[in-house]
């Protein structure tokens, strides 16, 4: 069985083929630009044939069709007929309180994604135009699953998830805290539990997934108890271009100070803060890496920030779950930062947590990186979204 | 040696003649309505006698005159002569990185304050003003000593005092976290270390200072590493009207939906959130108990939210010290809600913190309120802020 997961927004478009036997990938590409001037279709297969094309794409079903173009194409296709694509899952950023699990796409359940765009103005918007445009594609004999971002966090109680301003809000915008990744610190832990050889029912597991954007969570016998994003992906630590939570009054301030309207305090904070706003060099971190080892200050200062904050995220977890039985490092940073791994862990050592540094530096996929007499493991997890959904998506078509 | 500290803000005055030598307080009162109709002060002695009376109070220098003229009555006096105090001691909110130690008033010292009422700009511009109004009515021959509720959080590193937004801000306008309730945290901390028998210099302490504004701080030997509170007290744990750190999406999503301004805002997240915002009930946690006893669902949420978030922080603290040695409840609800103490040292069983509950359920007062098999002791502390005051302001004026 083959499953096609597509990952979009209001102007680009992620897809990957996945054959479900092997679960491994067989071709995978972007869509970019969509609606825009200069748009472009990247795509390459698993045996490594791929090419990049400039196609106007003015909508997101123009997208599709290029995407079925490239998948179909003699030269660098990997199926002979669309009939091979068995389903379709969607990623969804914001499933609300509406949604808990993935749900086969019917007319009702776009109606309800759309109703959520409030929460997720950007995203939500994106994601409905591009199942239309999917739709109109791919027709509708092949099954479409949208799995969401916050589904895995749907199970935080009340009082991890709720905000101590006026209960008004909640009722009349449903403002609390959602989080986001879901679907990776699923992966992820699930993953953990399979590494330790031991069922996710019976673990207290710390998951951080690290990356340009980055959520810790707290998992509790396979369920979310907590989580740091919150009611937008701004919440919880610094990441590339975001503040994390802040003292309110810091925004209050600032937009007092220069005047900025809503809109303007959002921009700054979600694109001009994090990494990029200490450092003032960048929001990548081999960029920021680069600088520390030249010695500038704030390039170093926001490391120091970055790897205290992760820290203290795991310290929460640790008391709300009362206990840990195993911590994970995933994403961008998580999987390929070891010197991140090796700083946080070391606020650890009291607790007896304790990496095997020689293998911490070179672990770059899957595997634990803990030392023997560490009193709980700590693994890296490579993450694998597509893989999640696709997995998601066959469960629900295999019911048809 | 009698020394008068002076809690002033823009329109009330709170006084304290405290007894040196013995540490006991003399007489207290406090002027409301500076400014405003219908002022008055209230005033009452060590030995029971006590007065409450309208007087017109257009500026604090009439409502010094109302304290001098108070502390000196005959039916309700405790001295014969101003000359009988020896030094005057004022609490500061707000010592931003100019002022880390107590300091003699002095010219420059005003011009000081002054500059950091952006900042706190109802607090310190009230402190401007009580301190030229003491000055008229008391003379130039007592001296005056201004304590900084910032000051004892002056050690935080960088990485904890440092919000991941644009650094331009921290640089244009001293945006970073200060912290507050620092008088009482060093009152408290030194206070544990004396129970404890032990040298705060050895002790890693967390103290949790909880009342209708709240701080939690971590206090490594003798020094604040990190606190709650941030750029002003609104940062941390939800508190009687305040939300604590929030998503600052949360802030301008409000904003965007209501069309408030960032004062709009501010009121709302300091006057409105917190316990009051979430019950619905009220900001005074009696009524909130009452509710809660009587089934009220939102009373008994905020109740959950407020434990579980100090017992995050206490998560955070301990791995930010890299371990704990003891913890501390003080202030309003800290000293006197034993329910409060229980659910969140249970948060806390997990690592062998445990209480005597039976002690606890009667503690109101210092004491230690742990189990005997503890891991570490836990402890209420009477915090004394005014006491506090008196003594740096003694160990200034003694060396003039």
């Amino acid at each position: 069985m083959k499953i096609l997961v597509i990952n979009a927004g209001s102007s680009s478009l992620k897809y990957q083929l996945i054959d479900m036997d092997t679960e491994q990938m067989i071709a995978k590409g972007n869509c970019e630009r969509i609606g825009q001037e200069g748009s472009f279709i990247g795509h390459k297969t698993a045996d490594g044939r791929s090419f990049t094309k400039e196609i106007p794409m003015p909508d997101h079903a123009k997208a599709f069709l290029a995407v079925s173009d490239a998948l179909l194409s003699e030269e660098y296709g990997v199926i002979k007929n669309l009939d091979e694509v068995a389903a379709i899952g969607h990623r969804i950023v914001q499933g609300g309180a509406l949604f808990s699990d993935p749900e086969l796409v019917t007319e009702e359940v776009i109606k309800g994604i759309e109703s959520l765009i409030p929460l997720a103005p950007l995203h939500n918007a994106g994601h409905v135009q591009a199942i239309r445009g999917c739709q109109q594609v791919f027709g509708d004999k092949i099954p479409m699953v949208v799995v969401f971002d916050t589904a895995f966090h749907s199970t935080m109680p009340e009082k991890a998830y709720m905000y101590a301003v006026p209960y008004e809000y909640y009722e009349k915008y449903a403002v609390r805290r959602y989080g986001a990744h879901g679907t990776s610190h699923r992966f992820v832990s699930g993953a953990m539990a399979d590494l330790m050889g031991k069922d996710i029912k019976d673990l207290k597991l710390i998951t951080c997934h690290i990356g340009n954007g980055s959520s810790i969570t707290a998992v509790q016998n396979g369920k979310v108890i907590d989580t740091s994003m919150g009611l937008t992906p701004l919440d919880g630590i610094l990441m590339g271009t975001r503040s994390g939570c802040l003292d309110p009054s810091v925004v209050t301030f600032i937009a007092e100070k220069e005047g900025f309207t809503p809109q303007e305090m959002n921009t700054l904070l979600n694109k001009k803060s994090g990494l990029l706003g200490i450092s003032g060099i960048s929001s990548d971190d081999r960029d920021v890496t680069k600088a520390e080892e030249e010695g500038n200050h704030r390039a170093a200062l926001v490391h120091q920030m970055l790897y205290y904050q992760i820290a203290k995220y795991i310290g929460q977890y640790w008391v709300a779950m009362g206990g840990c039985d195993g911590i994970v490092f995933t994403a961008g940073l998580g999987e390929n930062q070891p010197a991140l791994r090796e700083s946080v862990v070391d606020y650890l050592a009291f607790a007896g947590v304790k990496l095997n540094k020689e293998v911490n530096a070179k672990t770059r996929d899957t595997a634990f990186i803990s030392a023997e007499d560490s009193s709980i493991p700590v693994a890296v997890i490579a993450t694998n979204e597509e893989l999640a959904i696709a997995r998601d998506t066959k469960s629900i078509v295999e019911k048809l």
